[in-house]
């Protein structure tokens, strides 16, 4: 069962305000929520979920501390859901806090200058944790990560990424020097760049592409070679393109 | 000016029963519209615009028959748009009537099987203008491409891929033998394969993957190695990487 305030907690939840102030967010459905319970980066506040979900998950159950578990029905996990198709289980989870980086070496990470659509946010958070990508680097105006619908694109990979937020420009020379390549339409192929084990790579707005001091400050500009006539590629779409060529 | 009656055929247009039986679509917004009247195998049946857009396209408007430009209010669209934010102009298209393809020797093709997501058959579309695969095919379950959410998200490529439905076992073995390259994640690694100028690339559900007597008759699987530790990758981002290292 769920009371009627609580039931309203979580509906503040579908606004930026609330989960900037609460530091929560919500997720929705089985595949998310087994691996959000796995995350060791996130921690859960509470469960809601169907009879249903809870009889193939008695383990999830006992392994919660009481009243963090919660039974509830379909009309009810309908009242809560974000979803058009409520799919058994909701959880409220906390936002991670991770310790300040003053550094991006050594590693793989993506940058991303006003990614606009949650949609393409998620996929391209799903896209780092496959390449093995360990941050993403946001400006501040781009899609905010804890976006139900976000959140639902990353399908998962939201507990193994971090996301970054700041001012991109400000970023890159605060922190030690590393390779920049930047996705433009003007840059060497990329298929004649090696493999790579250290940079970020940098993907612009869906329509605007890179703002000009940014492309300025990258250290080398990849473009994927069209064949046919295309305008652009989706902003999710090219950053996969471009891991899987230099990672 | 709008009529009643024109605005519910263009609400109707909104169904798949409707678009099925008029043989006919909608597009919308001033990028997508260009694209549509710039291509040779689709068809204007009317265009409804804003002053302001008819404004700064005074040669559509001195290019098309009479009554087959509209100016319409801000409030008109609003009421015929699909778009949270209607944009200046809207497009009534015929659906383009393709000859029957009995061959796809000598050219890249995708197939889909089972694509349900209308946003990830437009970037598909998208993606296959980008690297000039010539033919999409579908099997009969996947989104329909004038769905005008797959019809936005094609950003005007719509116009220049053909896409086919069928029941994709059938067709394979109907057709001259083409190798098929199948996504799978049990295959051999996308960069070992070599560039290929001929071929049908296989791409499965979102959820299921590719059925198995589908997969069974496959030429080749393919495979994008993972380094980080999330389960899936978006079926189009999926699609692209693997166009981008194969032709």
């Amino acid at each position: 069962m769920i009371t009627k305030s609580e039931v309203k907690y979580i509906q503040s939840l579908g606004h930026k305000k609330f989960r900037d102030e609460l530091k929560q967010f919500t997720a929705e459905g089985p595949k998310i929520i087994i691996e959000l319970l796995n995350s060791p980066s996130i921690l859960l506040k509470a469960l809601y979920a169907t009879e249903e979900w809870w009889n193939v998950n008695k383990d999830v159950y006992e392994s919660l501390a009481p009243g963090m578990a919660i039974e509830i029905k379909e009309y009810e996990l309908e009242k809560i859901s974000a979803l058009s198709t409520p799919n058994q289980v909701m959880g409220i989870f906390h936002q991670p806090i991770y310790d300040k980086v003053t550094s991006f070496n050594n590693c793989i990470s993506l940058m991303l200058d006003g990614i606009q659509d949650p949609g393409n946010m998620g996929t391209i958070i799903r896209i780092a944790d496959w390449f093995g990508a360990e941050y993403i680097i946001a400006s501040e105006e781009s899609a905010e990560i804890y976006n139900p619908k976000v959140v639902q694109a990353t399908m998962g990979s939201i507990g193994r990424v971090q996301v970054i937020y700041d001012d991109l420009l400000r970023l890159i020379k605060a922190i030690p020097a590393v390779p920049i390549y930047a996705a433009s339409l003007e840059g060497k192929d990329i298929t004649e760049y090696k493999k790579i084990t250290e940079g970020i790579i940098l993907i612009g707005n869906e329509s605007k592409g890179i703002q000009v001091p940014l492309l300025q400050s990258a250290t080398h500009q990849v473009t994927i070679s069209k064949r046919g006539k295309a305008e652009s590629l989706n902003a999710a779409v090219a950053a996969g393109i471009i891991l899987s060529h230099l990672v």
